[in-house]
């Protein structure tokens, strides 16, 4: 599984700590982790605002398979993404949280809090809800298993109902944005290396090369 | 304040619990309850993704001014609110949440967890919830207080957004929408008096009429 | 590792559970568990305080190295059992708790809450928590590393601060209690299969069995 | 109500702001507030080995009515506290914890944890917390009311226990403890004079004046 990690400006100097955890949770079983966001406080800056285009281009594009952010509280970065067609966010504090947002919502991805609660001893925390969130098997298969059946229905009316909502085409949807936003989303150097290395629409590929030009 | 109440099929058991301390913190200083989803395991059966339709349409007709949901773990109905284009949906586990989230994110809607991590004593931490929520004062003044501006500048950013992404026609983001959904989210009666008792939207009106004839 | 799970009146019916998911995680490794308290809500009735009385025989006479315990809040159990000589007991809400008691307190009982907090899905987190408890390797190694050394020495301050404050004689503890608080901890015939089979002070046996008769 | 809060040294940096919020919510009730431990890092250096001391004389003398303490995680804390005789110290982190703390098990003495969990906003938290704590009219009520009986009954009955494994004169406790820290725990400047401006008891008055000389 191909991960993307990003962070914003108000955490960043988490970011190695959280790196580090992911790194160690999941680099072991083969999956491949992208740290896209700001890497420390004087890194290019972003907010949870660009966090949910740079998911959206991430997720669209199948170029990751997961994306972890954050913010905060938290809050800013689970409706940011969730704003984008075809992402899918969770709001994930402990453990068990990511255990049934996988099984139940089976979604693409997380917001953690990075300051709201975060503590002494706050990287065990996320190291152990990385490790339920992605060592722990099969998604999607309901909990308890029984009620798979209806959530597993309600998750893909919930895919129908955004797909409605937003514009028909995808492109459309970043093309109305600030672009600006847009612009800054991706000029990060290990977003892009991350993108254009997996990226697997061409039309999507386009568009960021457009942005960037 | 108008406020809305809306529960789905998994814990519409506890409606009752979750109405009454709502109404015991929100009547005494003037707000108005409407509890327009699911009032019992035998009501008129809805899921996370009507509460969401339910949440866009009342917010957007100026019905109501906030709404509070949840479901089991709270991660559908946060999800499927913040689908809809005006709906701003945090996610609310203990009182600290409600109060940042509304000074911070200043959105207009909550996801509350009604089973997980809902045990004994529960409707303690809702009554603390809805405290924090609705008594503490203005909204959206940023906190700490010094980083009023840059909050909001994100959280109308947030919203810019999200008018990018989504139809530029309102009512085209519901017409998009499989009707059988939208009739099912609107043909409550509890949910019909509250909106066509405070539908502040001629346009928004006449839809939900021509869906439920 | 000898680990005793033992649970009280109030949440007796929970005890199936917990014990399913404390056997999950501890037998595969070669553990033991001694499900020592009340299996269901009829059998015979155990509350806080008796928890506090078997923890304290069971772990004093080495009957057993660990004591799972807990009541609604976990309030009741972590008081009750930390009033005995020996019994070291740590308040564990999620895993990460489980995690820094072993290694910075290094104690030999948690306390548990079984209805608070104790929602849907929390079978999960007592999992999670009993992982993080039993399964992490050595204790007592101070978290972070480098504060093992002042962490050790408080824990052994705190051992003989509680050797200095209780009665010199450890019987003598017991025997200043009511017996028939002491009669109704020892009666259960699962506690008394655990003690007895592994009982390793014949002092306190022959106290135990002059109770029961 | 004569509350004392007492800090040690590895969260004294936080003392101002705990304090500070304690004030706000209950010196506007006429309760008298006693900073009893650490103020800064720099302060007279104090374990919470020394705050269970701590509180044992100033709620055994009627200097104090309760006692707020803690350490990182609360659990060096709350298991300090709780060896004393009279001392009955609840675990706190959130504020219907501090509620249902004061109506179940009615004592006198909470334990935060001012480190794990310890994030952005945690003040608010804590603030929170001190509400529910000291502002929420008569304890020892029970929760719910109709579990008044049994759960005053198990209240009263682990102080009965407590009484009775502990050494049955209460000064014996102290002088059974390492003098050394007996003085640390009563050298503080506003420890002494909290202290010796409202010690109920002339016994215990004098023994910390010999402690002293």
């Amino acid at each position: 599984m191909k991960i993307a990690l990003m962070m914003e400006n108000s955490q960043a100097g988490k970011n190695a700590t959280v790196l580090n955890e992911l790194n160690t949770v999941v680099l072991p079983q083969g999956d491949a982790v992208f740290n896209v966001g700001m890497s420390d406080e004087n890194d290019h800056h972003l907010t949870y605002i660009h966090l949910g285009i740079m998911a959206s281009i991430l997720i669209n594009s199948k170029a990751v398979d997961f994306v972890v952010a954050g913010c905060g509280t938290g809050q800013g970065a689970i409706m940011s993404l969730n704003i984008h067609p075809g992402v899918n966010c969770g709001y994930c504090l402990e453990p068990s949280d990511a255990f049934l947002f996988n099984q139940i919502n089976n979604g693409n991805a997380l917001a953690l809090a990075f300051a709201k609660g975060y503590g002494w001893g706050a990287e065990l925390n996320v190291r152990f809800i990385f490790e339920k969130a992605f060592t722990t098997g099969e998604r999607g298969k309901g909990y308890p298993l029984e009620r798979a059946v209806p959530q597993q229905q309600n998750a893909n009316i919930l895919n129908d109902v955004k797909a409605a909502v937003v514009k028909e085409n995808y492109l459309d949807t970043l093309r109305a944005i600030d672009p600006d936003l847009i612009k800054t989303a991706v000029s990060g150097e290990r977003f892009q290396q991350c993108f254009f290395e997996n990226c697997q629409d061409a039309e999507i590929e386009a568009y960021v090369k457009s942005v960037l030009n």
